[in-house]
């Protein structure tokens, strides 16, 4: 595993929230709070990035993730180099590495990198040059650092510290990078209770979440939360289930509205995206009151330009993330 | 259909010409003119768009006309987020409101939409927040309202007013959004006649067009006129027709030297592109001395310029669209 | 063949490098060394292109040298216009010159082409008007000008004058637009001795590289080199070849550490990329102290970014590539 910091303990590549002092973390959060606009004005702008290129290096496919961390480069003064590259075409050309060295060589200083391939985002950051910076935009089942961070950062922003809370993420846990970020970053961050409810052939593998509560049923599972996180599901990992279709999903995981009531009366209701309308969560709810999901839709952009600031900075001009 | 005006009576959405005032439609073409500049010359730009982002969302392929918004948007300023989302995997993804709502989120506020279907531009317009903007870039055949704008400001660069005009549209009129929203143009500013000429099974539905002359033969059809615009047929479309090949079509409908010598001497010849050469209109004709048509597609920045501008104008800083 | 050069015999276009003065040559590779940085330095950028919008067409897929016009355009402060279009979609829809003048209509001035036709980039600068450039960015088997260039660039920063360098290139000369354009620099600036070293059916047609040494062992073409090119080596062309499999062409031409101790004690190694890694090339000689690959790719963008400065530099502005 690749050391995301450098000899001063600063955040140089964003590979994982593992590692992430509760100080860096909260320096992200605060830092981000101060790029959310409101709806109207401007979005928030820097020079931070002014003169240098970004490399989109997607090879998973994405619209939403793509073009939050675009929007995000743009507005930090940025050039954005997009590459759509599916790994089919990855086995024909060039090896991974040499791409890499090629983009480095006109001088991107920035990979946001997104692979369905576990380990090939810390596999490019060991390879990179020293002022070089690598970040996970999605990678397999494994790690999401900026989903999690903007996840955090949407409970903060309601329920201020995160430490008391009951949070219940319920769906396809085993094999979510969503749900992993996210309980790293509330195990630095602290969590009253986590609660992983999902059918039992998508539970994780014992041990992988220390300390949360691991459930089938989802009446349970919401009771009383503070906040709710569904995730997408797949038609293709439903099968491998014992759940035999989409309405069954709906009625034994989908949020709806009396679901719903069993939480907290203020409860938060979240999702990633994209969502699957009347699998795991109820149209009304994911409009509803209650729903913060297009907040973190907004909070990821905020979120993405603080990370790209942060280990963009030199030491002389920001010391906000030194180590502690 | 959603009222593309807010409260004030400012134009705020663009999804059709219908409904625009004379005086709001000669506001956009004279602020698309101060947009032109001579070949060689740096393109007009300014800062209306500084900061802002507008995402290009392309449900039907289209090079040209993405192309034209793209420049526009860029020259304004703003950071273009550029989405090819086929209709198929719109199927399988998201629904299309949750993209939009997605792309709101990340505080983009002007969506350009072209979709096959009708309705997608106006359903979209339906649901945005209140300082977003819609800009329909073709819809179905139902309208194409910033094409319509840069034919009739081509037409008033070469005939000044159209009141008194003879205009002649050849060609599939009944699916044709280019022949609608240039009719909607005509019928505000005014116009002397407006002939529309196609094969028997190609003319629009009566009461389509009121006013105008609808015609079956080409020759008839251009004879005096002082705009001749031929639309491009699609090979799918002859089919539907007693014209049984692309020769037999040029033969009865195409623009060529002789038929175009029916025309006014000093008749001009447009065409929205991309051109069928040799089957709507001959070669020479095309890049003839009466062709506007390179003219038509500079004059297409220009007026996506002023309608941009115009659409994300503060009352405060530009008074110039407000209703009479 | 098109002129390049306008009536004041300056470059206009950059089609070939047949042609180029010494002088004019030496001007572009002096103005590409000023835009070289260090390391995480910031890149060069400067507002030559301010304002103005380039256009990449590249009908042939190409992901590195598109990345590398595409941030030279945007470092000099143009718009940037990517248009991926494959020669299938050419055929069906409008004809290469009518996307040409859209473009051209929409104030792209410089238009930098990749073709697998030859021919092709010519024949788009002979019908643009007088103020738009055309750059090649490879072409057919013909001419790859801006690899000339910085491949010689690449030479001269590791060796000074070219004049006295015994140049050996390796692999299929045949259908190798990038010998072609090296050798027509060389030609230009000088060269001791230059080495074309291929199995029997890739060499070149008698004449197509007069004063070169044709040769088809690879040991005796190395020997005493001081720059080794190796060339890409494609499956479809080696079953041309008397050279039955990869393997089999690793042994008689591939550039391994026992091959390259041949060559001069201080030779560099360069391959245009992208590499196949123990094909053409061994993984130790191309990551070794001797290569210079990764330099190439940067020399690159800068030799881009002089070549579009000089084309659309006014005279009056920059007198620098005024005809000797």
């Amino acid at each position: 595993m690749m050391d995301q910091f450098d000899a001063q303990g600063r955040l140089r590549h964003l590979i994982t929230l593992e590692g992430l002092t509760r100080n860096q973390m909260l320096s992200l959060l605060d830092r981000a709070e101060t790029f959310l606009r409101g709806p109207g004005e401007l979005p928030a702008a820097s020079l931070a990035l002014q003169g240098r290129s970004v490399a989109n290096l997607f090879f998973e496919p994405s619209t939403r993730t793509r073009a939050s961390f675009e929007l995000a480069a743009k507005r930090l003064g940025a050039h954005v180099l997009s590459l759509d590259i599916s790994t089919s075409s990855r086995a024909k050309g060039e090896s991974l590495l040499d791409t890499i060295y090629t983009l480095e060589a006109m001088q991107c200083d920035i990979f946001v990198v997104r692979d369905a391939q576990s380990g090939v985002p810390d596999y490019i950051a060991e390879h990179v040059e020293d002022h070089v910076h690598v970040l996970n935009a999605g990678e397999s089942h494994v790690s999401h650092p900026t989903q999690g961070l903007l996840d955090v950062m949407t409970m903060r922003r309601h329920k201020g510290d995160t430490a008391g809370l009951v949070v219940t993420i319920v769906g396809d846990i085993r094999h979510s990078r969503v749900a992993r970020s996210a309980a790293q970053a509330l195990g630095t961050l602290g969590v009253g209770e986590l609660r992983l409810v999902a059918p039992a052939s998508l539970l994780p593998m014992p041990d992988e979440f220390p300390g949360a509560t691991i459930m089938s049923d989802a009446d349970e599972g919401v009771a009383d939360a503070d906040v709710i996180m569904a995730l997408r599901i797949q038609k293709e990992r439903m099968a491998e289930t014992d759940v035999p279709n989409r309405e069954e999903y709906f009625h034994r995981f989908g949020l709806d509205a009396r679901r719903l009531a069993r939480a907290r009366a203020d409860a938060i209701v979240m999702h990633p995206g994209p969502m699957n309308r009347s699998v795991e969560i109820a149209p009304d709810v994911a409009d509803g009151q209650q729903s913060v999901i297009r907040e973190q839709v907004t909070n990821g952009v905020a979120v993405r330009m603080a990370v790209m600031e942060a280990v963009s900075a030199s030491p002389a001009e920001d010391p906000r993330l030194l180590t502690e």
